[in-house]
C-alpha cells in the first residue's frame, strides 16, 4: 500500500495540512502555492513540497496546488472521510469535557456513548449522549458499533478497562488515563499525557535555543 | 550547551524515561539494565542505550544504570526539578478538568490561578485555586509569578488571549484551544489538539500495518 511509504513525521503533519486545506476550501480558494501553505503551517516551503509529493500529483505549473483535491486526498489518507463512532470511558471532569468537546463533530468523530462505574451517573444524558454503567460496556460497544474508546479514567482503572475493551472487539483507544499504554496486538493505542506535554514545555523553557515545541 | 545536542526524538522520550526511573526509585531499585528499561518503555534496548548515552555516564559494568542518578539527571534536563507555576485560562469543562487534574502536582506543576471572562465565575475557588476575571490577567500573572498559561478557551478567543499574555511577560503556553499556534518570538508554545490525536489514530486504523501510534 502506498500509504505505508509516508514517513512518520509527515503523518504527524497530515492533520495540519487537512486543517489548512479545509480552511482554504471553505474560503473558496481554488489553488494554493507551497509558499502559502508553508506560511500557514509554519514550515519551510521545501518541506511542504516534499510532504505534498506523497499525496499524489496536484500541482499545476503556474497555478499551484488544487485545494479541493488535496483536501480530499489527505482526508482519505487520514481516514477521516468516514465517520468514527466514539465512546468515552470515565465520566469525571476530563471525561465530561471530552464527551462535550465541540471540535470532534466537525472532524468526523461522533461520541455516541459514555461509561462510568458510578451507578449515580448511569442514565445521565450529556449533550444528548447516554451514560451507561461500565458493566454494560461489552454489550453497548457491540450494539452501537463503536470504533474508538476514549479513556478518561484514573490510571488505577486502566488495566480493568483495557481487559474489558479486549472483549468488545474495539479497534482503537485514545488513552488520557495518565499512564502510558504499550503497543497492543489487537487494539491500536494512542497515549495523550497532559503532564508529559507540560514536561516537554518545561524542557524548552529550561533549554532555550533548543528550538520551539 | 550540551542539552542542545539531544535529538528531538530523544527529547520526546525524556518524560517516559523520567516516569520509568521515578517508579523504579520509588520501589527502591538501585540499578537497572537497558533491557529492563526497554521493556517498560516499549523500545528496543539498543535505542535505550543510545538515548541514555546523552544523559552522562551512569552505567557500571555488570550492574547496569544507577536509577537515582539517571532520575536526577533526566529531571534536570527536563527542567522539572524545579516547580513551575501555572494558570488556566478559560474555565469551561476542559479548563475545569485541567485545573483539577491530579497528575500535575506530582510532576512539578502547580496551578495557582484560573481566569475567565464570565463575571459569574470570578471569585470561585476550585480545588483551592482562585478564579479571576480575565481583565485581571496581567496583574495577577505578574504578582503570582506564573510561568506557564494553559489555554482552554474556545478557538475564537485565542488571539485576544495571546495578545494579553504578551503583556504579562509569561514564558510558556500550553494551548488546548483547538487552533494551532505558530512559533512565537517571546513565548514558547506547545499545541495540544485532541481532535488531531483522534485523526492520527484514524490514520493508523485506516492504514493498519503502518505501525502503532
Amino acid at each position: 500500500m502506498k500509504n505505508k511509504k509516508i514517513p512518520r513525521p509527515t503523518v504527524n503533519r497530515l492533520s495540519l495540512y487537512l486543517k489548512c486545506f479545509s480552511d482554504l476550501a471553505a474560503s473558496n480558494v481554488e489553488y494554493v502555492s507551497s509558499e502559502q501553505v508553508a506560511k500557514v503551517i509554519g514550515l519551510n516551503p521545501a518541506q511542504v513540497r516534499k510532504d505534498l509529493a506523497h499525496f499524489g500529483k496536484f500541482g499545476r505549473r503556474g497555478f499551484g496546488y488544487h485545494v479541493e483535491q488535496l483536501k480530499e486526498q489527505v482526508s482519505k489518507i487520514l481516514g477521516t472521510h468516514r465517520q468514527w463512532r466514539l465512546a468515552v470511558v470515565g465520566i469525571g471532569n476530563l471525561g465530561r469535557a471530552l464527551l462535550m468537546y465541540p471540535g470532534f463533530t466537525d472532524r468526523g468523530f461522533k461520541v455516541v456513548a459514555g461509561f462510568d462505574t458510578d451507578p449515580a451517573k448511569a442514565g445521565w444524558e450529556l449533550d444528548g449522549v447516554h451514560i451507561y454503567l461500565f458493566d454494560e460496556i461489552v454489550k453497548v460497544i457491540k450494539k452501537e458499533k463503536i470504533d474508538i474508546a476514549v479513556i478518561a479514567t484514573p490510571k488505577e482503572a486502566l488495566d480493568a478497562v483495557m481487559a474489558k475493551l479486549h472483549e468488545t472487539g474495539i479497534k482503537g483507544v485514545l488513552n488520557f488515563a495518565g499512564r502510558h499504554l504499550l503497543k497492543d496486538h489487537d487494539i491500536i493505542v494512542r497515549n495523550v499525557d497532559v503532564a508529559l506535554e507540560l514536561e516537554q514545555l518545561s524542557f524548552f523553557l529550561t533549554n532555550k535555543g533548543s528550538g520551539n515545541g
